[in-house]
């Protein structure tokens, strides 16, 4: 299971969206609602796989800490339209404030669970793994690279200091695919693998020379890649990249890839659709 | 033409979004780029309207301030494939080691305006607007609402404090729509209009009585709208809310309405394709 | 009653406050308390109304979170000089280490909730609530705005995003009232009211026309303030605006204006003195 | 002359509170001004003492760099009524966004500037300074001891950390003056002064024989300060408080105290009126 | 016994040190360990004076409100190889994420009160104590300064504000020391005492006639200090400076000083070796 | 050459260390400094590497824009007793007030340096290169890092998420190496070395035969060393780790490691002693 993530990190971002959406206070809710408490459900609106429950909970209990949210679900399960997935307890009044803000983080990481998980499932039997990219959403990355992985995919780098990948600039820049990994192999810590981005034939063999790890293989067609996979012979990890998607993924999940990248995973995925429904007010004692 | 956001409200989320992605250091880039100067382009790969240049040029700058940035669209131009949109001048390294947090910008931003002037162009000639809701990204809002001005869409509420809406659950704690406006008008501050949120007929009714200075209308059908318009009759102003989009508008466009609102905008609109190409070096002195 | 303060949006104030006046540590105490508990007592010292009885507690909780407050008046509350508000308990250190800042928020926001309610007290009985205006103390808006209501105040806008005033700048660069309502509307989110500030007779005429919401009557005398409110007649709302305070508003509440703006709210008000006394050790067990 | 603030100390606090007035944009003017740029005055509406001009231009140009301010006065000058203070220019659009946000900082500073130059003023050619304490508004003491320095007074301790003071239950915890002063001393910094506040005769000479380096006389009666002065005979220095304000000065202004302290100076000072006025446009090239 | 530092004190800095080192998540140990309990030892591996054992507590209460530490030891004792200081119990996976975290502020802060705790010994039985310097870790001086004291040394001034220190280039500006003196009483809060940095006996008397509070005898010979001494004659404090340490403390510490100030105490005092051992799982219920 | 470090990621930690020294001003400066400007001399006072002098000057710049520092010498430069590093211009009194700061960040980095070119010396024409540790002082790490790549040494993992370390207790729970590698490559990005810490030649031997990228010998002998080298064949990269330092490393450095790392580099390196000395006033023109 895909562990959680730490209040310390998520914290900030969670008051910060709080901050940007209260700003002062509720006026509509603290001019209607009294003290009383109550409960709310969570119920899915559509089919898909649920991420960030933890996140959700997170964002009620930062509210007020007196709040308690029962979950039915965990992250990577799959609802259906109507499930409850959570009931949420507290006073009405803050059930109501912080309703969009929590599912603000909930139906984006939903989204992209449910998306990764449909590439994962075409990829199923093969060796070949799903992996997002760095086209995420300023200040979300956490959160989207989470739902990838609750999603049964693997993430590639996090950010430019803990993956090498050398693209056209930087192998044009250092004269050649032999020079770039060997000026890379020098620079970077010893613990990175290096990347190598390659567009043609002639490129896999430089790279494979040049013992790069990792080989992405650039927006090739199947058939180049099979020759690609043929020359690089396991002597290097193999990444597929360029476009492949949901409706594509077929063409290219059994030409023996490690991995296919996609930054439709966190660039593209549409929300998942949930919502807060049947609150009611707890009788008082 | 739409104010341009000032700075000092979008560098803390540029200025995180840089330490998301880079960390420590963009390895690869330090390990192969020297010193040189140069440049490179900002190419549309697809049709839309282009928003946040702005922003764009200013994650470069934050990051080097010798870095130009040649504009030649603005926010709110249309841009074909294949268009160039700005040149951006600078040490090489930080071209490359800014491209992307750049680009994940730029690219939901345009998206957003692509999306939103599509629903905009489909109401022109009618007198509704379009304008978006608080299903936005966290810690993105700022971002997400001024795309939508460019694509020609209006804004909702910013935030809970400075607009007030009555839902049902606002509703049924009042105990009636008339209990629960004047309830509103009596905390709200007084520069605050009142919306109700109705799903029947009566609850209309209820509404204009209760001088609600703003209706919406959610989940209606035409044939409903058409009542409520014709009940209303110039008394508040109209909303039209539930799941209208792209597909659906035209059903919804000429039925008097003074907005409709639309979540997609914001959490839905994919990506514009747009990339950094043809980095060159500058001829040294 | 006012809703309370939500801890998210103020605790990032408490705890610079608190770092603003300890610094490092206190040195005074730690060199001569030990860490026995005790209690110590919170005593109005003057006549007036208590606000921020929350913000002074959660200066403790956030100090040290074994401290306990317990209430005996609430927020609004009139207190008369000798009276105990509270009662402090905790680790004696942290009872004195924390006083002076709560004391400083609890003083300033009393101090501004038995400055407006004097004047709400003055405005009893008639149509017209008094106001608070943007004229507060940079980084305590928040604060100033929640004693203002407090004290039987209402708010006027929170900020420039939240609410439209077009001052003679803005109307002499549209060039006429009327464009400057039109470029208003056409320009602001559907849910702001645009609210006009004027200053001849001729120019509430232009307003009205223009259909303003609001229209701010500056510095004018009572009986031009007549006049206006005639010609308006109910077609907008009116705020009258210009030195009202405690002196002269019997001159202005009857008038028929919805609200009377005073930036002396936040500006002025004296401070309510307030002093913690009569500290105590609790026997040990 | 008194030193300016640091950019990197105050810029912080100039950035929130532009954010907490701005939030997204400023609607009015964005609404209705164009791009061109102008000037406009700022005047002083009153007479009294200016400080915080740098302040003041510090807001502008953090909200824009190209925004020059000219300044007529400098800190610590005295304005009348109608006297010009300092030219604005830029563009138009900032000056109005940037207005209440600067003037907010600079009417409070020179407030207390100016109410504590009346107290200055009452004790020359006396050996008395007058003084702040640590009753400040919560986030705003830098600016608040800084205004006082302008008006001619000196500042007493900035925090708990900085100083030392014993006060009645710290004595009380201690067991006797004399205990205090030798814990005191054993804990607190080398460079720490001592100070003890006393409410007798008897106090006085305990604090004499512990060798406290400052003895604070709190509301002792002239007659009770000037048997206290003649115990003390130069063995430590002096400071009185208790409600000393600009009503009673004289009564204490020749008893031979080393200073006066007044939370009045930083919790009562009115807010001096000052306006920004004028605004002009540029000619075009 | 040296006060504990204040949670809203540290805390900011103990949140980004976590962030500083987890970023996203602990792979290793989210890869191979699961949800059970347990617990682990803290082990010195060297004799030394333990400090910071509260922060060590708190990095791991902030990572897991389930985490529980029972201390042992507490700050100030002397620990010796093979003792165990404290026993962490929680979520294994915690225990393992926090662990070098926690030991970096833990041998940082112990390493520095074992260094300063043998130049204390040292002292024993003399007049003199020993103090530290601002030459500390940036944004790690609350720390240092608290070890310091926790080692039995004292602290001279925390930062700029709160101590004068005149050295050669204020008295040259000055013009001499008298005027230095003169403009410093004149300039700081009358609750900091005055300190001057001499380097000939010339410059001692010059201080002693100027009155100020504190002669720093700068890099003299023992037989220069024994002089001075001899000259300020109890008319002064008097602080040793100059490349004092662990090897040469003996010539300096029956000379009669009050301070002898050493940088070396926070820049070079080797980290305390601790390490956490013998991690088990708890039996489940 | 070492790439500097981005402004945008050390920035706050300057701004940091500047409120830490300054808080609210320097009262000595201020109070005998005028106006004019001068300049002044950066010297070593040993001999060393330099690192740290975009660190200095940006210290200085973030103070003061007016401030230009001339270099004389660059990172990772030798410098000797009495060398002028550095020549910095600008007002008096800024130079004073930003002197310890600077030195602070200077000295430390220059420290790191220093030691760690000793050690890389020592491995110069060996294949091992001298890799630091996580044992950094907490938020300083990205400085501490740096000056290790300026004294020629190599990075290790830079955080807990981008590298992969299974140690004892990760081993233990998983049951054997070859399932905690199994573990950590299907769990860890796929861009992620797996690095196994053995502490016995079976433990090797398994490592080898699990596939582990990186095997790190803790504390073993150099013949043990000799034996593991020989069974890893060139299968995995080789750490060596356990206390390995100035003083012995002679005996480890040609057993074919691939790296060395050292706790030490970052933990134990004294200071450079750095000073800035020289000032003068710069004529008026």
């Amino acid at each position: 299971m895909v562990a959680q993530l730490h209040d310390f990190l998520i914290d900030r971002y969670l008051l910060e969206a709080l901050r940007e959406d209260v700003n002062e206070e509720d006026v509509s809710t603290n001019a209607v609602i009294g003290d009383e408490r109550g409960h709310v459900f969570l119920i899915a609106k559509e089919e898909g796989v649920i991420a960030g429950l933890g996140v959700f909970e997170r964002v009620f209990t930062l509210l007020d800490e007196s709040i308690a949210v029962d979950l039915l679900k965990k992250d990577g399960d799959h609802v259906s339209t109507g499930d409850t997935v959570a009931t949420i307890r507290g006073p009405i009044k803050v059930l109501l404030t912080g309703e969009r803000v929590a599912l603000n983080f909930l139906q984006r990481m939903s989204g992209i669970a449910t998306y990764t998980e449909k590439i994962a499932r075409a990829l199923e039997g093969t060796k070949t793994d799903i992996v997002d990219t760095r086209k995420t959403t300023p200040n979300f990355r956490i959160f989207e690279k989470y739902a990838v992985r609750v999603g049964g995919g693997k993430n590639h780098r996090y950010n430019l200091t803990d993956g090498v990948m050398l693209k056209d600039n930087h192998i044009a820049a250092a004269g050649s695919v032999e020079k770039a990994v060997a000026l890379a192999r020098e620079y970077a810590p010893f613990v990175r693998k290096i990347e190598v981005e390659v567009e043609t034939i002639d490129m896999v063999e430089e790279a494979v020379a040049a013992k790069a790890d990792i080989i992405m293989l650039d927006n090739m067609s199947p058939e180049e890649i099979k020759e690609a996979v043929r020359i690089i012979d396991g002597r290097a990890l193999i990444e597929l990249s360029g476009n492949i998607d949901e409706a594509n993924i077929d063409a290219y999940k059994d030409l023996g890839a490690d991995v296919i990248s996609s930054g439709a995973l966190t660039h593209s995925a549409p929300v998942l659709d949930l919502s807060m429904k049947g609150l009611v007010a707890d009788d008082a004692d």
